[in-house]
């Protein structure tokens, strides 16, 4: 378990310093726009149609303003004559969503410019670069679900306890339909608000569901980290806490207050990075309540799990593992260790032993919201 | 109209200057706690049991800090040993929740130690001191009622629209149950967050419920400046392109998503600061549409308003008028010119009239959520 701890780390400080090296200082377009994610009438942070990003921040009497986006150094900004520190990335960012924040005299602030998500165990900056396939994510005039807040009781962590329920646009139309439910993890130093904020699961959903690309199902979202260590490392990760709120909790708080199809083939779980890890640690622990695995940018699966999982080829309906591109690359060199095996030997193997097992690879992308995004599009359109 | 505007904006600054000028420097308690909004894991900022708040920030090359709390100068950061900017403010803060944010060597920057809000058109830092009366906005163990997010389609703006819709604890046991609805609004500067994050709604319906104070409703909360103006200032309000948004939009798709009790005894609408003068106009224009009317800290309702109003004193069958002492007194003084009367007059006037008004003055709070928070209960107590 540590040593997948320090796997995921290595993979996040990996993905910040991947996604710099390869642009040879084209021209820059002068075609930048507002971030999508700026706060409203803010103009700055922009991008630009190849994926530069230019920042201004308002410091007048500031030393030294520096943005962490823009490689392992990250972007010095310079002041201007009016005062305001201006830059543009060395390189163009990945397309997607990036966390960054500001570091003014030595100090570590948010951009003002852009709203706050909440990463790295504190709310960051964000900015969206535009990707080739965001109508997939985008907020079009299709009938929407809904995102519901709910506060439930949690006995063995004495505390009240949040989750977000998306439910799908028919939901409320006939009161005698019942839904299957995906239970979906954030990853480490996130929360239950990131596939909300950041991952537009309900955006996704609602434009998969009216292009007929998904069958409609509940999405529960929640913290997943559990044994106090919110405001610190992994190294001490303890699934047994987590596992006790969802399966004993969370799970039958759902069950009884949304119209749910309360059955194994009908539930399904997955996670990002350290919630894929959650993700298959409870569905091996629970092959009884969990059809459908999703494990993105982190765990997968091996022959050797399967077999020491009494009931698994009988009653798991599918195994779906996912990375984006520039992550896969470094796992399938030098993560394999830690992973429990190569991700696509192991889906292979499971594919051969008549398991359904899916590999997807999200193009371009690395340890970064786009590429779980994307997961959730394709799970999504094979779920139930 | 635009007197009301300048009203409004003479009542912030007034606010933000009043609450600093009464205590004559006292020994300061060393009972400091982090404050209840800070972000996982934060230590600062903090407020001891007198209402003082103390301020840490690290920015080891910063040549000054100033936090906007602490009066109208706001209370200068002074650099400690290890680099860290420290400060408490002069003076106590009133109890209940402020917005402020940091100068940082000129520069307009959240505290990087608590949550944002959107208030003053940003999101702000926010820090809550602990009130007398704070239990009735307490996160108890009390069955709890969602929070909905809803996207709605509207085609006066040619946008989807989002709005908060609160469901009481029960509202899934019994599928045939209806529910009245108020439609709650914002102040100038805010958003549809404003009553859910800092305002506490839910919490505070959660708790009434439970100690069978006021009857189950669904409160609705959506943005309330439609006419592009979100970023600018009031002078050029209109109620026009809101109002249609509000009763031929928003009222008919609750009406059809939710099970309403849709008519005009079962529903009502309120509004805090620029919410209350927008209450008060679409009120006045659709007696047929609302029965209950809500004023807090702003608008109050005269004699000759509803002389004017054809219907009224038949159909209105509540105004509910508010005020933080700190703010009425002031209003009192030299307010009432731009309120059309003097809201206490006002209350009186209607009363005289057969028509049933209130005055509702929260003790020792200015034009702040505090006020509010207290506001929207005393109100939910009398409703439907």
């Amino acid at each position: 378990m540590k040593r997948n701890i320090y796997f995921i780390a290595s993979l996040l400080i990996y993905s910040f310093s991947l996604c710099w090296a390869q642009n040879e200082n084209p021209d820059i377009k002068e075609d930048f726009k507002p971030s999508s994610l700026n706060q409203p009438g803010q103009e700055y942070p922009k991008v630009n149609s190849q994926g530069y990003a230019r920042f201004r921040i308002a410091a007048p009497e500031a030393k030294s303003v520096k943005v962490t986006l823009g490689g392992r150094e990250g972007t010095m900004l310079t002041k201007s004559d009016d005062g305001a520190w201006t830059g543009t990335t060395l390189e163009p960012l990945d397309e997607g969503f990036h966390y960054y924040h500001l570091i003014v005299d030595g100090g570590i602030f948010n951009d003002p410019g852009t709203l706050n998500f909440y990463g790295s165990v504190r709310w960051e900056s964000g900015i969206e670069v535009p990707a080739f396939d965001q109508d997939f994510y985008a907020l079009k005039d299709v009938p929407h679900g809904r995102v519901q807040q709910v506060l439930f009781p949690s006995k063995s962590t004495n505390t009240i306890r949040r989750a977000f329920v998306y439910t799908p646009p028919d939901y409320d139309k006939d009161q005698t339909k019942r839904y299957p439910v995906l239970y979906l993890q954030h990853g480490w130093g996130e929360d239950e608000t990131a596939w909300g904020n950041q991952g537009h699961a309900n955006l996704i959903m609602d434009n998969l569901i009216a292009e007929g690309k998904a069958k409609p199902f509940i999405i529960v979202m929640t913290y997943g980290m559990t044994n106090e260590i919110r405001f610190g490392g992994l190294k001490d990760f303890d699934i047994k806490p987590f596992q006790m709120v969802l399966i004993e909790e969370l799970i039958p708080y759902i069950d009884n207050n949304f119209r749910t199809i309360p059955d194994q083939p009908h539930r399904a779980m997955a996670g990002l990075s350290m919630g894929s890890m959650e993700t298959k640690m409870i569905t091996l622990a629970n092959v009884d309540m969990f059809s459908y695995i999703g494990l993105f940018s982190g765990a997968s699966i091996s022959l050797d799990d399967v077999s020491k999982t009494s009931g698994f080829k009988e009653k798991v309906k599918m195994v779906f593992v996912s990375y984006g591109s520039k992550e896969y690359e470094w796992i399938a060199k030098r993560g394999r260790e830690f992973t429990g095996g190569d991700p696509s030997e192991n889906v292979e193997s499971l594919k051969k032993a008549g398991i359904n097992s899916i590999l997807y690879v999200s193009p371009g992308t690395a340890h970064e919201f786009l590429t779980w995004r994307r997961s959730l599009r394709e799970f999504a359109m094979l779920l139930f």
